[in-house]
């Protein structure tokens, strides 16, 4: 029998005990879990930056992966904790929109968490990353099923930060999702909407450079060039040969982009 | 059988080799062993920083788990390597006060590791989490009696950072004993010893303010507003509404503070 | 059985959802691998960092283990993707010198990784570490042979940064190799090849200052008096007592450091 995977997904840092606190208690219900960090250094406060980080790592799991995210500006508050199913797999988080791009993507099944029988008592209003979000995710590795921990809802928040607007005959606004370790921007505009980038001209207007050439791999240009790439996620990358696109360009996560196609 | 699990709690950072090494030691002679991060990001040298992060982990772990804590600026020199137990659960770390809120929130039976055919040879004099640690935990988890390791001790070092002290008739002077991720100041007064603060009127002073204000989550109050939260850990806590408290105030760990209770 | 010991050393850094997409993909094709995090805070492109980074650690890890380097600033070019075997352990990382320091120590047989039955599809042009690499080593966890990735080859990168040179009589001219998270500055003299420090009075230069004490442990000398110490990878070490040889003498990874041995 293989072990459950339970991913964990926060904006807790990692200098801190708020990590090793969830995998002591994910342990302590179900000591068989195979514990897999994504990332602990969202952004803090940041929900689509971590909305960003989970939408693009829960496809490369198995089947009944459970991912824990946990994001949580108003823990303590009335937001609903959250059970989704989404391609096979178990999604745990606060509904404030941290899941609103695999919302976007995947037809999913979404529950109120209301059993408390499945939270760690007593319940804090500070640390719901220990108390709710671990607990459940260990119960759901161990074969509870999704029903037993509340009722399906419909009425979930989905924040639609991550679409680009069509501004213009030709132009799109965006923006930069997220900055990655090597400075590059990773912009909201996706290959499969914008597919017309590969064959035709077109503009990619961010900071104050205008860029027109697309490029296969990060090693491509003179030096400190900037040129568009499409990204192993399938969104469109502005990245400077050598250097760091963020820092050349000034621009960071929420920066406006303008996508032009002739 | 469910596999032992060790957990790691280390000042070493996550630059460098010295905990992959640590992990390669342990699973050379435990391959089953289940090895768990708390954190690495202790601050270099800071045995409170590393007696709080552990102390806090600590409880939420299955009984027989092995946490190996190297917060070790004495490297080398004649400080002894001890095996606590505590709660069920093992420590393997430096006698050099780093186990401290344990030793005082459980009862304990220490000893001093003197049996250096668990250990790595040859034992270097600057790496002993490679050399020491790792291999009496990873023996540990393997099923090696305590009593197998060394004899009992009583003096070994107990630091008292973490209690305050009465001041005046209505004061007690404490200090921060952390900042975490969100810049929320950790107070060493724990709310088991100080309850009237959620009935009476109180004042906590840090830096140059006095705050009054007993707030439920990190959501009350005005934005930029200070407040004390009893933290999921029992401590009271500073923090700042939509901000950091560490930089509203600029207290940082071991800062002064006062608590006066009417 | 065991698991199959899965390491992962990149320059990913943790804040993005590159690591978690690599553990994903690793899972989904053997879910019974045990993966360990080396490091994933390699500097940024750097290759000797890299290179130094795996070297420390392979050697405490068991039998088969397989490892996964990554720090690639050449993705998506020619450069060949390569599996290693050395030591009765796996290595899998791109041709570009990251394995040098292995390649150095160890006899090493080397293939060129061609198979794409292997791959990850669609092949990404700018991340091997998800469509290459990270499958290669599940598939190799999972039991597939060396000689089915590709063919032996001879002609691999290899770096000689790690050399220090011979520059007059008594003298050798070598380079800081790597800052530790204490400030400590490890250069490539390894006490292997200069043993004669132990015995004879000798003189590291490095930035403005020149050294003459060897020390045993971290601990001696006064405060802020800079030595030398044998490290725990055996390679000599600038550190300075209660601070930050790196801060005290301005040198970084790759300063020139001279060692003359009288």
């Amino acid at each position: 029998m293989n072990k459950r995977i339970i991913t964990l997904t926060t904006d807790f840092g990692t200098a801190d005990h708020f990590v090793g606190v969830m995998k002591g208690v994910i342990l302590g219900i179900q000591a068989n879990a195979q514990i897999v960090d994504i990332s602990h250094d969202v952004q803090a406060y940041d929900i689509p930056d971590g909305a960003f980080t989970i939408a693009q790592a829960y496809k490369y799991f198995p089947k009944k992966t459970v991912h824990v995210v946990v994001v949580d500006p108003g823990v303590g508050s009335t937001r609903r904790p959250l059970l989704a199913e989404a391609a096979g797999q178990y999604f745990v988080a606060p509904d404030n929109g941290v899941l609103s791009m695999i919302f976007g993507a995947e037809s999913t099944k979404v529950r109120h968490i209301t059993n408390e029988r499945y939270f760690l008592h007593p319940v804090s209003r500070t640390f719901h990353g220990r108390d709710v979000f671990s607990p459940v995710a260990a119960h759901l590795a161990a074969g509870v099923t999704p029903a037993q921990f509340g009722k399906r809802i419909e009425d979930h928040l989905r924040l639609s930060f991550f679409e680009p607007k069509h501004s213009s005959k030709h132009t799109w606004t965006g923006a930069i999702l997220k900055v990655d370790r090597f400075g590059n921007l990773l912009t909201n505009f996706h290959i499969d909407r914008f597919p017309l980038v590969r064959t035709r001209p077109f503009e990619v207007t961010a900071g104050l450079k205008t860029i027109q050439r697309l490029a296969l791999t990060f090693t491509e240009g003179a030096p400190g060039e900037l040129f568009v790439v499409v990204g192993s996620s399938g969104y469109l990358e502005v990245a400077c040969n050598q250097g760091s696109a963020t820092d050349t360009l000034g621009c960071g996560a929420g920066s406006p982009v303008e996508l032009t196609i002739y």
